[in-house]
């Protein structure tokens, strides 16, 4: 845990950067570069017919539009799965009467503790979406088949949506029998 | 990608921490707080008896031990495939005659440029371990069935290990013909 002679070097809309002194396991001490980040929550949703729903956004760290899951950081005080139900409604357009938890993740351990909340989402009904003004998000639905193709040719480029798609195909295979 | 008026906040030891000014898609401007790192290799050794060989090892943002594949940043101008070798001598005391390439993803792209490229080791021999003073690293062998119900329980934490394993598992299945 973070002790004395900590610098914080930014304080920031969604993150803070700041330099932590840790006690190593042989008492030693060492300084380390931390990205502090409130965490955040991700939803995939399965439709009615097996396909999933997934955006294609616009994000300055990829020069470009990649495939996600609808996600986003958790506002102050809010639970995960609060998030992972206001991300769906308002990137996806869509509430859900079921949502499973995969459970969560370290993003980057090695320099962040962003924990991100994994679930997913059925029994969807369609409402109205409501980005924010800096969204750019088009939906995008793939069946069980494209999603295997795009995963095989390495075009599902982002984390978290890599671990709640393969998760996803893992539970198919197994309810299959494999 | 960065343009005029982009702020430098931080340039550390193993990222730089940036406000950029991004052209969103209508043409207007937004200033993001931007986590610019080298990018790393990961690498899931797998024996010959077929169980995986993590490590456990210390890290702060995790505030202690957790569960990850053998892995590291890219050094200057470092191939990814020279990285995963590096670190799988390094923290594993491995060589491979055999990697395979899973491709690479982006950790965390809502404010982080850091990609991870991953890859499976096969046809393994020891080689003597070559820590770094601050790394504190223990081996643990898993069989496939120790490293599902390590997944059901969701006590794997660590994205890259998360995604490796979980291609690990479902190339497993679709060999057995799921």
């Amino acid at each position: 845990m973070p002790s004395r002679a900590d610098t914080t070097v930014h304080r920031g809309r969604i993150l803070d950067l700041a330099l932590e002194t840790h006690a190593l396991p042989d008492g030693r001490e060492a300084v380390f570069e931390m990205v502090r980040h409130p965490g955040g929550a991700g939803v995939l949703p399965v439709l009615e017919d097996g396909s999933v729903l997934l955006i294609r956004q616009f994000r300055p760290a990829a020069g470009g539009a990649i495939l996600e899951i609808p996600a986003g950081s958790l506002e102050q005080g809010e639970e995960p799965e609060d998030c992972a139900r206001r991300e769906l409604r308002e990137e996806a357009g869509m509430v859900a009467e079921q949502l499973q938890s995969l459970g969560w993740f370290y993003s980057s351990v090695g320099f962040c503790d962003e924990r991100i909340h994994l679930y997913i989402a059925r029994k969807l009904s369609r409402v109205e979406r409501s980005l924010d003004p800096d969204e750019f998000i088009e939906p995008v639905v793939l069946s069980p088949e494209q999603t295997g193709e795009l995963l095989a040719r390495g075009e599902v480029r982002d984390a978290k949506t890599l671990i709640a798609l393969q998760y996803w195909l893992l539970e198919r295979d197994h309810e299959r029998g494999a």
